[in-house]
């Protein structure tokens, strides 16, 4: 007999209804008696004890369905030790609810954000499990994250469908691509797709190689140029602002994302129009990509593991294509980047492509 | 034996390729020799003499092909009889170049712009056939044109990955969809994708209707509201204004689009914050689906059948689902809208969608 | 108020459950209070009263879901008069759960089969309301039957896997399609999917001018060639036997399916070994597409008119782009070929197609 | 200045073009000179000398495009000691040809079969680089094969388009999945689909423990059971037999498949009809997903910058997300099988699904 809690924290994405299927099937089978208690929209359910019981036909039908049964919201860390507009104390709530219901464990589904939290509520003494989600890839420990891997679908799926109009029409275009402050998104979506120019936090561009890489296409004969742009990327001069002088630079900033002002940049340098087109939320809803569905499930699965064998603190990952459990306290807050020196990066530039830099 | 010249102007859309493949399949299925000339970037390539002789392994293939071998340009009408910048009279230019390829006709695929100088064209006495091709459906003489069938489903696309995350965080999403001045687009993917309230250009929507319909969700326990907005949709007030009012108007325009106006004028209405998703130019990009291979296919094939039975003049289209001839005098400049009172438009309304009237 | 009962019987396919979501959208955007009761697997629960209240939560979010929340069973027409194994008259069982509920409506999703069975519940005075789904299209009084378009889909991406893997390795592939009687899909698919020959029931096929199609594929020097086969179709020799005779050959035929004789046909004359590649029911399966979507939400509109105006007895399809109440008793029973004179037959074998005759 | 030469051998599958254009690209990008061989239908176009010039036009717009194109053919190892019909010996033609042409080296694209002639051409004195294509990721050496993953997402939506009907009609359906003597197809599409029950090849299964199986679920009250069965999966029983005595057994085999096979036992033990479905052939084709374009991309440029180092005899995979060189004289002939020990397997059975072991 096992009563756990289960809680989809910050931004959605695909797979998470199919990574929580993974820990009640893993449960239920191994289980004369589970009790499973969905907290609504993440920390929040925790906070306010708004929660339901779950039964297995709830987790029935949704391997295939995206975003989340629970609902979610964004819960900033750093408001966590910040009481609430009636003075309530937000981190005492939640271990109120977790041991007024009784609970073996909690189960969180999130990215960073929501992994600075789950540690918190371990250190404060209550079993976590932490399930990786996030389109970006860029929680530390674990080599993929659930959700990266469609969105790496829907992204190129823009871009294959520019593709056809920007050959046809001979145009440069801009395709935005999703992935908050690191570069993983766009670097897959980028090559799978065909761009020719890349451009990622990780490597601030210079505008002028970002020109140069255009206009070399051109004098070869090719009449269109796809630039695959992160969400995060920043020129060189960008990069090289302090945090305060960014943030008195994005003051008076008119434009509505990067590729905006980036394709302001190349129309002074060049005379050529740049179209943008900005997938946005798209990337990360939708029915999950079977590779999503399957390294879900094992997470889930092994998550269920850990709580069968009343193992807890953990964030359960994949290393080498091995599904591990990697202490919270030890990823909790550090973000996994992309390297210029990554391989991937060298084989990219290999193949001719431009990272502006 | 025939000589046909080829041609595909305006916005490139799916199936245009798809569409030439028909006619050439049906021509050289039937003609010991044929000569195909196609005409780079529409109507730039046939008025200076830009083009290249094509075999039947340029249209092996390419059925599923997004965009067009040929390449596209925008080569506005009301330019036609201006010279170009060395003084060329471009109606002249093409007429020359049709005869000196000894031509028997000219296939053109097009749009609205396209079709009104292929009219002119066949006005001053060459053998033309058009093919309507357009992701916006707005061709009058035709139920359906090209492209608008794999634009639909890219939209609807859309809307359903909006749909898992707005769900999953409560939120009011506009989805911004393609359609130029008209709002089929904008209806079926709509109604397909679920959405709660659709404005197009043919119902000039009312703000209060339209916060209303989102209230009356959330009052109604719906924690999510979708709206498909078409990217001309148009509010009662601007709708009133004179065509140089509106431009007046427009002259200070901030807003990237009609979405961020609306989302500005809601929020300002009920403090719900609005997300934005414009799919743009992936609409028009891509494979197209087999609906619309098969209407151009068929469309191509029946222009084949015209030029082997040396009948010109028509735009190939289809009516209660069979394939017309329609004399391009009379369809060209005319545009086929979305009425208020279509069969369509009440049945959404009483299925309890909004269009904001 | 009304109170509606709801079945979905025969075979089932994509958009039942958009079609239910549009009759229920439509009553409860327009009455103060509604009943639906839904009916378990078909006639089935109807005749021994298995049936459960539903909310209009139960349609909620199910556009897009493929196949049907309420199950479906096949009970064949000519059993309804036929008293069950404990004696029960089947029809009378019916009648009276409909009067025990106080029903006003029964709206019943099916095809030919389930329409005669409705048409009978008609003439015993029931009020009935019949949508006609099925991926064949093959109803009479409709131009277009919900889950055929998609359908369609799915076929036509196997034979567009199929091409790539055929030309590949220059072989002939057959690509078995579904449709039962009529090749009305076979015919979209092939088309759409590029197919080379096309055999559907309509037409009978002669297996040496299938031979001499392929061939003269080989002689042009198109290494490969691809079939598309309706289940149903036919030789010239099979198609003069009565049915009394066809049904002897039957019982020692030994292919799992037509295509499997048909290429065994082919190899004896020719030598070739022919691939074979059945979806089967994946045909019938996973989410309608998008024109589905809109085609059944129509219908299920117009149902729900038809139920707010008590007018009753009819099935709702599509003629010539609008949507029509047919009576019943016109339609129950008809079968909606494909004609050898259809325009759309022509314009393929206008692109050289061969459908073997 | 290089001369490189180029064949796809086996069966083909998704990616081969987007790998071959990472070769080409990464060699145009770095040399002032190349010229590239393409040898058609695989070893057969070394062997007899057809081949053309390839140029970067070549290699354009093919990243999406499924198949080869190349041609390839299947060309058993074991016969490229033996002479053909006219007494040539193939080994001998090979060398011969690529000293001819006077080839840097051989980039060589193909399964295990490939690979061991590839390996004899290298033991020959070749300078050979091999890429390992297959939809089976049966090869040793590399965690992944491009084409795997592309084959998964078809297989998955076959079995997700079963589920929606399953589910409808509370049927028990096989889904007969590729993936030539081992499971990872299988295995992945399985999970990913949510199949009930899994067979695969690494694990014999016994007939009443599947049974069983099926049975747990209708006494569960799940309606319907979904079986993802490999075209390799075996019984118990036969896979005790010698190769000699399985043999004979197949000599009387009479069903088309084990599926066919598995669904008359289980007929015979449960009354149960069974549904077969096997996507057969579609799982190798269409277009490769982004997961395969960019495997394969970085693992062409890859072989791209060993061809520029000089440094030959090698197979390029990917081990624990490191693409690596692998000498082929440790691969060739080897093959990598699932283990019942697998962490996947022993995640899936803690979810509960049975193997029928």
């Amino acid at each position: 007999m096992k009563r756990i809690g289960m809680l989809t924290s910050g931004g959605d994405c695909q797979a998470l209804n199919a990574a929580m299927r993974g820990v009640v099937k893993g449960l239920s089978a191994n289980l004369d008696e589970l009790e499973v208690y969905g907290f609504a929209d993440g920390y929040k359910g925790l906070i306010y004890g708004n929660y339901r019981m779950l039964t297995s036909k709830d987790f029935s039908g949704i391997l295939t369905k995206g975003g989340t049964i629970l609902g979610s919201s964004r819960q900033p860390f750093k408001m966590m030790r910040v009481p609430d507009e009636n003075g309530l104390d937000k981190v005492e709530a939640m271990k109120q609810n977790y041991y007024k219901l009784r609970l073996d464990c909690l189960v969180i589904l999130g990215g960073n954000g929501t992994q600075k939290t789950a540690n918190l509520l371990r250190e404060e003494g209550l079993n976590i499990i932490h399930l990786p989600k996030t389109i970006d890839n860029d929680i530390w420990g674990t080599d993929m994250t659930f959700g990266f891997q469609s969105a790496v679908n829907i992204a190129t799926d823009a871009i294959d469908c520019i593709h056809t109009t920007a050959a046809s029409h001979n145009r440069v275009f801009i395709v935005e691509v999703m992935g908050h402050k690191v570069g993983w998104l766009t670097l897959h979506a980028g090559i799978a797709g065909g761009a020719d120019i890349i451009l990622i936090p990780e490597i601030p561009y210079d505008i002028d190689k970002v020109v140069e890489a255009i206009e070399k296409r051109t004098k070869a004969g090719k009449g269109f140029t796809i630039l695959a742009v992160a969400e995060g990327a920043i020129s060189k001069e960008d990069a090289k602002l302090s945090k305060k002088e960014l943030k008195e630079k994005m003051k008076n900033y008119s434009y509505p994302s990067v590729s905006y002002e980036l394709a302001d940049e190349i129309l002074k340098r060049t005379g050529t129009e740049i179209r943008i087109t900005v997938p946005g939320h798209t990337q990360r809803g939708g029915t999950p990509c079977p590779y999503d569905r399957v390294l879900s499930s094992r997470l889930g699965a092994s998550a269920a593991k850990l709580i069968l064998d009343n193992d807890y603190g953990y964030m359960v990952g994949i290393v080498n294509n091995k599904v591990k459990k990697v202490p919270l306290g030890e990823v909790a807050g550090k973000l996994k980047m992309v390297s210029p020196d990554d391989q991937i990066i060298q084989e990219a530039k290999l193949m001719g492509l431009s990272f502006g830099d």
